[in-house]
């Protein structure tokens, strides 16, 4: 017997976050850390799980986005962000770090190990740029990470992304966003995440036509979250966009430095004390 | 011979760092990263020299500050920094992980391993809160440091950091600095910094007793930049406070998220594409 207090299983976890994706459960506004303390403020703030952004980790590390970092330090940034958080993790785990449905699988067992209860799993064809690996292999590649949840005894939740809309030259994007999701779906793709799908009509098409929850990225053009949960998203999540804004503001206290030599783009508007004592204090 | 062109041997961005040091070079202003992505906005805003922040690294890897990430990891940050960025890398590596003169120069080979060419190095005592090393000791760590540099053939900048401004309960915290400072120049270091010295007058008094170049840190209350450098300082830095302004942002956006559920904190005044690219670039 499981006790009901105290840390949540891996199992548990997994289960809760699931259950974030639920019709009924409103919109799950998921916020993608790339360090632990990004992570912290994420957690303190309220939300219920927290994924993380491959772009953001990537580029902290020194690489750029595009699975140039590898599996193994994509994972050890995953897991140092799971073990800071007590919310469930999902973890961005880009293509999967290898094509064949067995990387795919090997990356979610990592993912699994190092804490998470879920992944994103891209379509984007990794060898080529602007085609999207064939929908056969993309469906054993889902398969391939749900079995290696079930092989550990925890139900991963597959965000499965297509990144049609990402693609420089295609047509009837949302006809081929919908085949691929209600492929990915029957594959055992727990939600179905059509990036770059920014307009009102076009996303409330995609809610009304794939059959299961579907995640948005919030991007310029993205209708606000209110509207998203009406057209009927189950999860909006950020990406990169937040790591990138602090980088912006990393390059104005630059500015401000070598400018008029004054402090205030990063004295004021900082980060609380009391909010800093929070994130320390489950630090320590 | 050496080249003229290409990548400045380690020995060369010591030397070039050390004269950014000498009086008449103007005030230098030294950024301090916590990640190879801060580092490279720094590097393209056009700063010789970078420094590292501690506190930023820990708690980016999910530690307080004050030693608590080991010595590998601090390190291993700093390596991943200064692989990042071709301008020369100060390593602040807090008391340098253990207390002896032998634990000081150890971490001064691994900071140089890694690529750093100067160092910070604490003299707060680490297992007595609100205490200083005994001055010997620090002389004698110091020296260690400075002959650890010797060793691998690269004269290493030492950072002289006295905490004695830290400290809750202390009187004479100038005249206590400056005896540590000039003891500290006596045995090898570069530069002298009392950390939390703030008013004009205190800084102008450090300036004129301590024989050496100073390090001032930013924080509230600390004068502007042209005041400093009209009151003898030779090099602002600082510490952690874009980090922590850093998760600031990531407060107000995690806010924006859950209050009316839009995206402006971080998708307006991002980091530009242009400058997103000119990081990229170097990280390819």
């Amino acid at each position: 017997m499981e006790s009901n207090s105290g840390p949540l299983s891996q199992h548990q976890k997994a289960a809760a976050f699931l259950a974030l994706h639920k019709p009924g459960n409103g919109i799950l506004i998921l916020p993608n850390a790339w360090d632990v303390a990004s992570a912290r403020v994420f957690a303190i703030s309220g939300f219920p799980a927290i994924g993380t952004t491959s772009s953001g980790v990537a580029i902290a590390h020194g690489y750029p986005d595009g699975q140039k970092i590898s599996r193994d330090e994509m994972i050890a940034a995953v897991g140092a962000i799971a073990r800071g958080v007590s919310a469930p993790v999902s973890a961005d785990v880009e293509g999967g770090y290898g094509r064949s449905p067995e990387a795919a699988g090997e990356t979610a067992r990592a993912a699994l190990a190092a804490g998470a209860v879920g992944i994103n799993l891209e379509d984007g064809d990794h060898d080529s740029p602007d085609a999207l690996l064939d929908l056969s292999l993309q469906v054993e590649r889902i398969k391939a990470a749900r079995e290696a949840g079930r092989a550990m005894g925890v139900h991963l939740v597959i965000n499965a992304r297509t990144d049609i809309f990402l693609l420089r030259n295609a047509n009837d994007r949302t006809d081929i966003a919908v085949r691929r999701a209600n492929a990915y779906r029957e594959a055992g793709a727990d939600c179905l995440f059509p990036i770059g799908a920014r307009d009102a009509d076009t996303i409330a098409s995609l809610a009304r036509e794939i059959a299961g929850p579907i995640n948005i990225l919030a991007m310029p053009g993205v209708p606000p979250i209110p509207e998203l949960r009406r057209l009927g998203v189950a999860r909006l999540s950020v990406g990169g966009g937040p790591m990138r804004a602090t980088l912006g503001l990393v390059k104005r206290a630059a500015e401000e430095l070598l400018g008029p030599g004054t402090y205030s783009s990063f004295l004021e508007n900082t980060l609380s004390s009391s909010d800093m004592k929070k994130i320390l204090e489950r630090l320590a």
